[in-house]
């Protein structure tokens, strides 16, 4: 797998990431970012994140491929903008934590003949953000759900298998909105747990915090509007998970009325049983 | 800070942890260890965590300081009957997650004159279980709470925070109410709330969790017994808290029902900047 110009549309921590990783590895020769915030572009160019900075129509007019990493809420419009400008053949997927939501948007556009979209989520970030932050190992070992379009060519899955599996990720195939489902209750859903948390701790009780409130906390230090963008695109999941969330907590709430040790081993049995299959 | 003999009851990873800290900092010049379960005190034994082992009598009649390792719910019981064996100048402590209980438990019971009890919560751990776990180290930098009845002398708060100290903890003296309204926030409601997250994910779904769902839910896998006698013990505060959680819960199903931008980032600053305030 080897790709001449790798187009990176906003240079940030994941942007910064996937440029890093594809220069380190050899998979593209050069990467070419793009970025509104003119300040970020040039710190990433300086720190050798990207080899280049281009404005959008000329990225993609001359990129083989286009990975668009900007909040979830204006993927879609990146991805139709920089494909009226893509010469056939080029491929564009994104890095967006939701994909329902961005598939229904570029499905109802237009992409040129010959230019083709599909949908990439790698379950890897970091509460921390912007560039300077990149790792060209973020994806090592790590799951990229791929989702396709109605109308993405079965060659056009191939090639963004072979490019996340350069970056060193599983790949997985699967239909949008079963990943949003699947999202809201692994990754959305802890984060709102862990915002809720964090909120309702007075500041002079955080000396009376360990470990388990560090980690249990750790990504409500995630992007505010990162975040909010995410939540809103894939509110209908996480409001049904959500729904999940609180009628579990009514249960601990019933057996802490209640006194009730049976019940309540039972409801941190399940728990420690999930979590146990997890590695720490 | 010196004393001779340091009996810990319950040879857990805490219980253990206590021993070995004491051992390797010359805290206590021997350390006897008491466990109902005769195969972990030899195994504890073997490993060196403790010098000797003994039994509860007898160990509570040569210390010079007792430490209750045991769960929650039968700390006050172990302390009131090692009491009865200890020669007058003796103290004892525990390390429990809960202070009121324990504390109102101790009062109603009789401790023999010069005998006297105040509780420690060491704000350290592990979702590890056992003394082969124990750590040297697990009390150093942090905080331990140190809790007085109504009628313990201050001689014996300063021995306390002496030790303590000489474990590498912080101390800091407190009401033992005030404490568990504060670690019901802090550390028993993030447990409950890691705990329904984890229970909620079907295991074919685990494949797609990332290092959030891990750290966010890593506390599920703390012992069932040991969380259930604490959460039973402090279940007052932690309804209270609970409360507070879900209510928290419902301002974010609000902003997500009405798509409210403002209101979601508002909601997701306010958990942002309490945990901003924390070290990663």
């Amino acid at each position: 797998m080897r790709i001449d110009t790798l187009a990176i549309v906003g240079v940030g921590l994941l942007g910064g990431s996937v440029a890093l990783a594809a220069r380190t590895r050899g998979v593209a020769r050069r990467v070419v970012g793009v970025d509104r915030d003119s300040d970020a572009l040039a710190r990433a160019c300086q720190s050798g994140v990207i080899d280049a900075t281009a404005s959008l129509a000329d990225a993609a007019g001359e990129a083989n491929l286009v990975v668009v990493c900007t909040p979830v809420g204006t993927i879609a419009s990146f991805v139709l903008h920089a494909a009226a400008h893509c010469r056939p053949g080029t491929i564009l997927t994104d890095v967006g934590s939701t994909k329902a939501n961005i598939l229904a948007e570029v499905e109802a556009g237009t992409l040129p003949d010959g230019v083709h979209f599909a949908g990439s989520h790698p379950l890897a970030g970091s509460e921390k953000q912007g560039s300077l932050h990149s790792r060209d190992d973020l994806f090592t070992d790590r799951l990229v759900v791929v989702t396709p379009a109605r109308s993405t060519p079965d060659g056009v899955i191939d090639h963004l298998r072979a490019f996340w599996s350069a970056l060193g990720s599983r790949v997985e195939v699967m239909d949008a909105e079963q990943h949003d489902r699947v999202v809201a209750l692994t990754s959305h859903l802890p984060h709102l747990a862990a915002s809720a948390l964090a909120s309702l701790t007075p500041e002079n009780w955080l000396d009376f915090t360990g470990t388990g409130f560090r980690d249990t906390t750790r990504i409500a230090c995630g992007g505010v509007e990162v975040w909010s963008s995410i939540l809103r695109a894939n509110r209908q999941a996480i409001l049904l998970a959500l729904d999940r969330l609180q009628s579990r907590l009514e249960d601990f709430e019933s057996a802490l009325v209640n006194n009730d040790r049976k019940g309540l081993e039972q409801l941190l049995w399940e728990g420690k049983n999930v979590r146990d299959k997890l590695s720490p």
